[in-house]
């Protein structure tokens, strides 16, 4: 379902074939598994079996004596080890955390930290070689959970690391008054005057929540090939949703200029914000410089389980107070997020989310960014707000049954509207969310009735800022009139297509006009990550100030060739030029003429747009809990989103029906599970329980568009929010099944059962 | 030796290092033969080992049953082959010609011309497959000289072909009233009025000459690697001057729109012209979409010279009035080009250069293209211009010696000046070519004195008139104060630097801040072909005005991070951007601070500049002939050229010694042999003889920079003319040491011998 877009558009809102899709389809688009160059070596990496451990003594003699085995490398290798900062009282961007965390120093940290790695001539012997390097570990006891960490006496995985307050989300302050052992940071955010609000509450309700360590899941495991050549560039090529982010990663972790660096990269089989920091890329480039070879090197599955970035375990403390008629009037939480080994957590998100879909006038939330032993997590899709909503919407709910008010009118009651403030004191403009709500109260789902035994329906909200930050487009004009564009954000779930898009309806011309191509980081300006939901709509801007750059200068070829002055000429939004004395050029026609009047014409442009749009959802969700086995199974889920302009309606449908998924998995199936030395013992995609088609109905979908004033089509983003709702929507609904309030996620079987069956 | 620069330059004239060397020399550097894909096939050609035959039937059920053959191909299987147009009475644009070279129809028309194609699983399955192909000719008699092709009654190798009168030089008029067999055009270029000059004459002189056919004897093989994708997008790997060349033939013979073919250009080992033209690059794009796999496919040496293009033999005629004193009162010319088996021989450029050096009021030069049964000709360095000049400076030699003349002192009394009309009407503007002969005159090399036994001194002029054309540029500012600079011109002879330091020079920035890259032909807007001696003029004009606009944005920039009106603000030309206030940026420092204040700069630029600058050079020869043997051995060489402002005076002056050398190669000892059938009996680098180190002494240079007004550094083109004047300058040597007059070259030892030795 989509409603009409605000303005009669020719190619925004259609739904044509993606430019990559028959590649992909047919096996033909290259990945970062299909490079092969001369000479080619194969790098493999050693990891960790404890989850903390001092590394007394790396000995690698009889790998290197193995026929076939180039180089062996340590973290001492790396250009950046010997002067990264020490200091460990700064923020995620600290150079010896990104180096450490690549390769261990003096301790590994976590289990499946890498210490070391290889290249051989053949993938075979660099894996039988692995086994030949003797590493000397000490164990140090682990820590493995933010209450473990933080309690008094625990013992420090940074010894000098101290906590930091936090000035705002990105910005660390001074060291904290308040030293908490392992918590890297503290943010406070806060409006109004909360002793006030809750003196005002009528109603008073605090529950605690935890989630589980929740992996991306992406299908293509990360991979890097890395060229140093003896000029001392490097070339790599990857898997990853952010190439200049890996040269700067790179150039950092190597000490190299940027512009020594050229990333390229290759096709991505998935990242949901996992693909954006660097792991055995810098290794390969090492190896590569060591030998004087291009150096291949694949993750193997349980290696992106052990080693990326997975999201944080959490624990969220929720403090509503509320008038009786559900009128809220004081929002309280505490946000202890895991980090993993090195901080970084998007713990700040989840206090920033959590309570933005409401109007609440007395608002703190106190977070934590906690170091564990474990992983050091990664973005994933509006990273730290499902497990901040979960927590939210879940005491929401609670509120609702105890008000005696349904569950959606309460949160329609509160809701955030144009002017409302958020938690960091801005005030929105130009929000879908009273809209969404609308939506989902009248959606075929809601108005439906649920029957059957065992069964409950859950709502929750969801809510996600989306991105703004720098993209560049650069477009070409053909002379069969056809428009090449080449980009710098690479194509995750459509993003050729809905650029292509744009360009297209700027240029009044056909979709299929354009021939959009992503090229490396040599061939196009500076383009941030393809994540934050922000591609569609920046490089969307940007595409869109390149097609107008065509349109002016093509005027100025249509005015020079019909011999007039150009203030004549206009170039009009059906891609026809029209001049006087009804002279006209379609788009085709005068591309046809370019090289014989003057050359060829390009449009250009760089963007870094502000008046980012941000996203709302309301999930609604149908589960039967068998109570048998405390199986759920989810029967009916249906996503409402404000998602701005719905560029290309498939691929917004796509990307929140994704999301959703992905939600389901972490409210159901989807866990990191450690034993008590910390080690951990599900990485493969068996044991590591994401949802197949198999586990989850058609993701109903109903698109609001409420076009962003701030963004020429109106766009928003609309990749993240749809991960939000769906951990509270089916706790929600496993409640009202089976009478549980599932506070720990995911709810698997096991851990349901017990509350299902708590005499037993 | 070089002149100074008429402008103090910070970079233009200085003598970087190439950015491509070290992956050069090294090995890394990527051309087509490196090219490994996922399922790749090897494909090969089949090809007549008859100069002229009917192709009655061609079975290829033996190859195709060979285990690992996937797919044989003949002309048929081209999508342009059924509807290409059979009309021969057009120019060498035809389609059906482009696609019969490619491909033969029904009849081969020289040795080695391509009859079928396959593909297979393993390049040595797919050399054997070839002997499998059954192919059933009826041999025809072949035409093998202009002279026999157009005698009286001569064998017609097109049928329908009539002559053409050309109404200039790539402009084809009607059918000419007087058809001479296999002549497929004629052109008379003509100034003044020749009888009266020949009346005006008090001495007259008329010659003959032939040159043989030379290959210009690139290393590199051509190679093209196609994958024809399910979704009808074609992508091709190969090695050539004009990526966008081959994307547009590669469109007329498969039937594509531009846009469906994306064309990567490799590293190119070598071209001199004749990496323009598609040979097998169509043949592996219909075997990749025949078998759904990528095809490669590389010749052999052999096929490099029986199947692509050299340059035409000739056979031209000149026809000299002058006055005692020397000065030319008329030139006449006559000249026959081979063309090869279809339309296109250079013999217009040949009619338009040779008299280009001298003012002389009445010129006339009837040019025929001449259809034989040898391999479509393709551009040689200058293309057509050293023949004719050849012909022009022995006979301007010999008139020289009948006036009792020095032959710079003649040339010099009738050199072409500002203002002079070439043989095409136009008048020379901001010309070298007196300071050339100057410079020639002040020489050390002609203020020598040559002493031994038969030793002689040659001189010649050379003139061409260097190309414009269409060049895009796109340039990004990085934040570490580089700038990538992206590029469709490839790369032969060092055009990465040659460009770098242009907009090294317009940003008053380092060359090593600029990091050049040549993308494909989706990544960059159009870009006419690296030759002509185009490249350095026109996508340099393109790179300067590229750096122009990042100027400008970077003013903008500054006075918005100043926040002071953007007309106080002036980026100068040391590269520093000075605002009110003694405020400044030094480039690295505004670049550093872009992503903080609005995100990243780029340029971009299309231009199609007129305003090239001629190209004049003198060059002068010393050799010393061994008479019993007639081995010529060339003792002092020095080649004089304006060339313009020198961007980069290594690569001049490698331009000039490369030229000179495949001069003399000409002149001495490179020839196609072919017996009476019409079989080429040298394909082979050790029987086709090119000079090698041991043979030629240092070419000494002496660059006369005369900046060209029509290009902002002064830039003219150097590459072509050195190739001019090498032949005659040789033969004149000879002739002063032999008392010989060679007028057929090369001038090998088995026919100067015959001279020589004319009594035995």
């Amino acid at each position: 379902m989509v409603a009409p877009a605000k303005k009669p558009y020719r190619v925004v809102g259609s739904r044509p074939v993606r430019p990559d899709g028959t590649d992909k389809v047919t096996g033909r688009a290259n990945y970062g598994a299909d490079i092969r160059l001369p000479g080619m070596l194969y790098g493999r990496v050693l990891r960790s079996p404890h989850a903390h451990a001092r590394i007394v003594r790396i000995d690698a003699a009889k790998a290197l004596a193995l026929p076939g085995v180039k180089a062996v490398i340590t973290q001492a290798d790396f250009p950046a080890a010997e002067d990264a900062i020490t200091d460990l009282g700064e923020t995620a961007s600290n150079l010896k955390w990104l180096v450490d965390n690549v390769l261990a120093s003096d301790r590994a940290l976590y289990h499946g930290h890498a210490v070391a790695a290889l290249a051989a001539t053949d993938p075979h012997v660099a894996e039988d070689a692995l086994a030949l390097i003797e590493v000397e570990y000490e164990e140090l006891p682990p820590v493995l959970s933010v209450h473990e960490a933080m309690a008094e006496g625990a013992p420090r995985v940074h010894p000098n690391m101290h906590t930091v307050e936090m000035l705002a989300r990105f910005s660390p302050g001074p060291r904290s008054e308040h030293d908490i052992p392992n918590a890297a940071s503290h943010l406070r955010l806060e409006i109004g005057d909360l002793d006030q609000g809750f003196a005002e509450a009528e109603v008073v309700i605090e529950r605690e929540y935890e989630t589980g360590t929740a992996h991306q899941g992406y299908i293509e495991p990360h991979n890097g090939t890395a060229l140093w050549n003896e000029s001392g560039e490097l070339t790599v090529w990857l898997s990853t949703q952010g190439p200049f982010m890996m040269r700067d990663q790179l150039a950092r972790v190597l000490k190299l200029p940027v512009s020594k660096i050229r990333v390229i990269p290759m096709e991505i089989g998935g990242g949901f914000g996992g693909k954006i920091p660097v792991y055995m890329e810098p290794m390969a480039a090492v190896l590569s410089k060591k030998t004087g070879r291009p150096v291949k090197m694949i993750m193997q599955r349980d290696e992106v389980l052990f080693g990326t970035g997975p999201t944080s375990a959490t624990y969220v403390r929720v403090k509503l107070g509320a008038k009786r008629d559900g009128t809220l009037t004081a929002a309280e939480a505490y946000l202890a997020y895991e980090a993993g080994a090195y901080p970084g957590s998007p713990v700040g998100a989840g206090g920033m989310c959590m309570f933005s879909p409401y109007s609440v006038p007395n608002q703190r939330a106190d977070c934590y960014d906690v170091i564990v032993n474990k992983p050091k997590v990664s973005a994933y899709r509006a990273p730290g707000a499902p497990a901040g909503s979960f927590a939210m919407e879940s005491t929401l709910d609670e509120l609702a049954e105890q008000l005696d008010i349904d569950p959606l009118e309460l949160r329609q009651r509160n809701a955030a509207v144009d002017g409302t403030r958020r938690i960091d004191g801005a005030a929105f403009q130009s929000i879908g969310n009273e809209a969404v709500m609308r939506a989902a109260a009248e959606s075929p789902h809601w108005n439906s009735e649920l029957q059957g035994e065992n069964r409950g329906r859950g709502i929750a909200m969801g809510y996600w800022g989306n991105g703004g930050l720098e993209s560049s487009a650069y477009a070409t004009v053909n002379r069969d009139g056809t428009v090449g564009l080449v980009l710098g954000s690479v194509d995750i779930g459509g993003q050729r297509a809905a650029l292509a898009m744009q360009i297209a309806e700027t240029l009044g011309i056909d979709y299929e006009q354009v021939k959009p191509i992503v090229v490396d980081t040599d061939s196009i300006g500076f383009t941030a990550v393809t994540g934050g939901s922000r591609t569609t709509f920046a490089t969307g801007w940007a595409v869109h100030e390149a097609g107008l750059e065509i349109r002016r200068e093509l005027e100025a070829r249509a005015a020079r060739i019909w011999e007039v002055d150009a203030s004549l000429v206009h170039y009009d939004d059906d891609g026809v030029i029209r001049g006087p004395e009804d002279r006209s050029f379609t788009f085709r026609e005068i591309a046809g003429q370019l090289h014989r009047t003057g050359g060829t014409v390009q449009g250009k442009a760089d963007v870094m747009p502000e008046g980012t749009g941000p996203a709302f959802a309301c999930h609604i969700v149908d589960v039967e809990v068998d109570p048998d086995t405390a199986k759920v199974e989810v029967l009916r889920y249906t996503a409402i989103q404000d998602v701005g302009t719905a560029i290309h309606p498939d691929y917004v449908e796509g990307q929140i029906q994704g999301g959703a998924v992905q939600g389901i998995g972490m409210a159901l199936t989807e866990e990191y599970v450690y034993d008590d030395q910390g080690r951990l013992r599900n990485a493969s995609l068996l044991d590591y329980r994401m949802p197949t088609t198999l586990d989850v109905p058609q993701i109903d979908t109903i698109l609001v568009e409420e076009p962003n004033p701030g963004h020429p089509y109106g766009v928003r983003g609309v990749g993240e929010v749809p991960i939000v709702p769906p951990l509270a929507a089916v706790a929600n609904a496993i409640h009202q099944a089976t009478g549980v309030r599932t506070r720990r996620l995911p709810a698997s079987p096991r851990v349901l059962l017990e509350e299902l069956l708590p005499e037993e």
